[in-house]
């Protein structure tokens, strides 16, 4: 209902409970050597796994880096922990791109969306 | 074992399963105005609640926030979710400060962490 052509990011919807989300918080080390290539496949092969739904990804400068993927069920999950070339990466991300990093394995129990389909109430001298 | 007194950060660790994830992605609208205060006040509250485990936040420059605070048991996301301060400024969110949003609320089921304790590998060269 808006033109705001100047916002294009969005979250990642809310979907029918229950489904997976895998919450990856991370703090990256200096040398980021090789690093967005493996990312970009990585974001290559989880797209063509079946129960993929998407992923939602926040930066800090300098600070912390969270991607949060979700998947429709444990299946889909599984394959996406279990393949070859991730666990690969996983691999080389301990040896040389993260400081530290958690994942969080979750079944979304709920969830909800809101977006804005108005301009912004403010007062008029605002 | 080092000396990265300039990476300070570091994500909430993992803790025993289950516990909870309340996952919110947010886009911002321009207009923030109160917005500082009101979130100070909001992270004072979480804290007092007895089973609040921490949280992890990261804003992209111009894009995605993500924050995921994780909660010991379903009764402590209970009371943070019935907070009336909470639900006013949910309230003055969506009126104001929030392009769109999804909230997913989720059940840990495993979890793991990793911390470097050594300098990263690197060719010598670099």
């Amino acid at each position: 209902m808006s033109d705001h052509v100047d916002t294009p990011v969005m979250p990642v919807p809310a979907f029918e409970p229950p489904y997976y989300a895998a919450v990856f918080t991370a703090v990256r080390t200096q040398d980021q050597s090789g690093f967005s290539e493996t990312n970009e496949r990585m974001e290559e092969l989880v797209r063509a796994i079946p129960g993929y739904l998407g992923a939602d990804f926040a930066q800090s400068p300098g600070g912390l880096g969270i991607t949060v993927a979700y998947f429709r069920d444990g299946d889909a999950l599984q394959r996406w922990r279990t393949d070859a070339e991730h666990r690969a990466a996983q691999r080389r991300g301990r040896a040389e791109w993260y400081e530290s990093y958690t994942l969080h394995v979750a079944r979304v129990e709920r969830s909800h969306g809101f977006v804005r389909t108005e301009a912004p109430q403010g007062p008029a001298g605002g």
